[in-house]
């Protein structure tokens, strides 16, 4: 495909390219032009049919927007925004240096440029950033056969007629109606008498994490959007709404591995960017890391003693922080699912604590096992009683280790939830650091308790 | 609400209750359905409209699914079955007991019994598996008034009207027409000159992932699937694809927590079924560890010299398994989000070298500074030289763990997959058991060199 638009460009074919770049779907087309240096883009942008050319713009990543933005004329500038959905504009403002906005607002038309503004002053991830302004609104008192009418009219520049709004004289949100209803009803039917009421809405300032699960959960392909004295001023529709579920678990999982999130995609940030987002959480485990080196220099004369206590000291930490781990991402996932609320905490942990018995048991038993027949270079060394002895202040440890682990890793994410942080941050690296610390104070103590007895240390 | 239903039902108040409830969403009436007793399930559910005693079932836990048909009359079910989706129904069967399957096969008419005979016997995770038979098909050389007329009579058993696809006479996919095209086009015009020619499609075998994310991309509402012989066999809904996007999501963090991933929610899995799913991987993360021990065995006699040294080891294990994961992470959603390729392998190399190389410094600096100006410990039993000496290694160790550490954690997922595995795998505790044995034996060496040189150990 690229060769052949070379070779069309090159050759200067431009009916032809048309037609080849036409017959893609806009996304494919926005990601072919991003393979291209970027003077010649807004040649091939040119030569696009004038609404597919809108398409592919929206499907552009924001450099090659601005590129383009940039060497459009004002015209153009104003024939593609003005064609442009509401919510998508704002995304794209959003994402340009305020020069660039200056030129754009300047070449929108007064109303529209007043509905931009509109959506860009809502907070932050809330509703109101992403809902579209472009709806179909219905009287109740209309039959089937004018709503039509009404959509034949106006449907154009919606962005989805399938779920129609009804409202009544002050824009309050009365019913909701979708073209499947009409088109299975009478023509005469009254849109009053077919709309379902008290329909399920969100509010302009609700989290829009909150509306995209509310419409996985009731299956909408748009979320109507009310203000606070429940007039209708947007719906949310289920192609957004899939952005903003792939944003928000691509953010859990960053912040989970401990990175502060960007939202944009990884080949499209810098180097010195993606630095800024690893290096302070690498920095502040780091420094907490201090307290494992404290206790490593507190006990420093037992380990001198016996130098093979030390050798166990990864196996530990390792498996504390991978038992923690799988418990802390466990429940922040059954959090954001909504699987488990604060309610749920007595469950959760007796599970996770029947969990980790098993779970400690288990590996308590098999390193034992395993200590004691396949580790043999600590026998020979310290006899055979000393030997299990360690073992077994091995094993025990691991076993504790493993319940606090895991009590820990699914405790701390619900009580980071319920002072209203994010639970995410709760994830393996913080779990691990604190692990870390108590695994080390258990092995201490155990050993200084079972191999002082014998005798050992 | 949950007082309320219980109140109407212990006064034998079903007419209210039936008002109630069904005014309520689907999918919060199964909700509420599962916080009560068993028993009074069926009663309750009877009590319901017919068709939205469907939706409800169709909401309902498997669990809850089954203690109903086990109370259904075999009229009841036959009713129930019949009514749902096909690919309702299919998801359903999947979850029953082979007892509770002959029941509703038994009594599920001829016609649907052979398609969900059919549909049951695509392979696991492939679109066949979550397709619907449910759609419009429509001809060309139907005009848009003939058009809605099929919908108007066929369309209330299709689970979307809104995307309609036209077939030739041997069912081989031609074209692909929305309501909204014919919506806005005139009634004479024909579906054959409306329709969009060569629509994009998936095969019933493609893995049902992927058709997810080609209908994210392509922002489709039902994406078309076809057999072998390009002949159109079904349609997957975009609340389905939201579903399997969500499954796919949980598995992918599972997997990267070292969990064996199951489809059941949190809650809904049995103390004995996680440890399952967990117990394995940490015990292969712990017979692992093995390696770690055995350099620490190794090099007992060079910490038995320098006990000191031993209090680094979890802080530069810990910082080395940060790092790794930070980029393990990020690599692996990006493949997963397609944002990179197999191609880019020498980019991502290139930039996780470079962001290594500054998170390595940052760290390297400001480790120093800090043993040097606050761990004065050292200092005071090893002498200023030798202070800084060890403090010199433990910091160059940890650039290099560092960078180390990101390339293995970003080249790893990349090979992985290029194994035809899944890079989710490859996530933190794989990278931490790796890195941590190379973090040993790199700062083994430095402190075997630097201080061997000045005589310290």
């Amino acid at each position: 495909m690229i060769t052949e638009v070379r070779r069309l460009l090159d050759e200067k074919k431009y009916r032809a390219l048309r037609d080849l770049l036409c017959d893609e779907e806009p996304c494919d087309v926005a990601m072919l032009f991003d393979k291209f240096p970027k003077d010649e883009i807004p040649l091939m942008f040119r030569i696009l049919h004038k609404d597919f050319a809108t398409e592919v713009f929206v499907e552009m990543d924001s450099d090659l927007q601005q590129a383009l933005i940039q060497a459009f004329t004002d015209r153009e500038l104003s024939e593609i925004i003005n064609d442009l959905f509401m919510d998508d504009t704002v995304d794209i403002i959003e994402e340009m240096p305020a020069s660039v906005v200056r030129r754009i607002l300047h070449n929108t038309d007064m109303e529209r440029r007043k509905k931009i503004n509109q959506l860009l002053n809502y907070p932050e991830d809330t509703a109101g950033t992403i809902m579209t302004t472009e709806f179909v609104r219905l009287k109740a008192h209309l039959t089937v056969s004018d709503a039509f009418k009404t959509i034949k009219r106006t449907g154009l520049e919606k962005e989805t007629i399938y779920t129609c709004y009804v409202t009544d004289e002050k824009r309050v949100l009365l019913g909701v109606v979708t073209v499947k209803q009409m088109l299975l009803a009478d023509e005469d039917t009254l849109i009053g008498d077919l709309m379902v009421e008290d329909p399920i809405f969100c509010y302009t300032d609700d989290d829009k994490e909150d509306v995209t699960k509310a419409m996985r959960k009731y299956n909408f392909l748009a979320m109507p959007i009310v203000d606070k004295e429940n007039r209708l001023v947007g719906i949310v529709t289920v192609d957004d709404a899939m952005d903003v579920l792939q944003e928000e678990e691509t953010e859990d999982i960053e912040i989970m591995a401990a990175i502060t999130p960007t939202d944009k995609p990884y080949l499209k940030t810098g180097v010195f960017e993606t630095w800024k987002s690893r290096v302070p959480w690498l920095l502040i485990l780091m420094i907490s890391a201090t307290f494992t080196s404290k206790i490593l220099t507190h006990f420093e004369s037992s380990l001198a003693a016996l130098p093979i206590l030390t050798a166990f000291v990864p196996l530990l930490m390792g498996t504390g922080g991978n038992a923690g781990s799988q418990s802390s991402v466990s429940i922040i996932r059954a959090l954001s699912l909504e699987d488990i609320q604060m309610r749920d905490f007595a469950k959760v942990l007796l599970k996770e604590f029947l969990v980790a018995l098993l779970c400690g048991l288990s590996l308590c038993i098999v390193n034992f096992g395993k200590m004691l027949l396949f580790d043999d270079v600590s026998r020979s060394v310290y006899g055979t009683q000393q030997s299990v002895l360690i073992s077994l202040s091995v094993c025990i440890t691991i076993a504790i280790t493993v319940i606090i682990a895991k009590v820990a890793g699914s405790m701390l994410p619900i009580l980071v939830k319920r002072i209203g942080l994010d639970p995410a941050v709760m994830a393996s690296p913080f779990i691990t650091t604190i692990v870390d610390v108590l695994s080390l104070l258990v092995y201490f103590g155990i050993c200084t308790v079972l191999l002082g007895r014998f005798g050992i240390l």
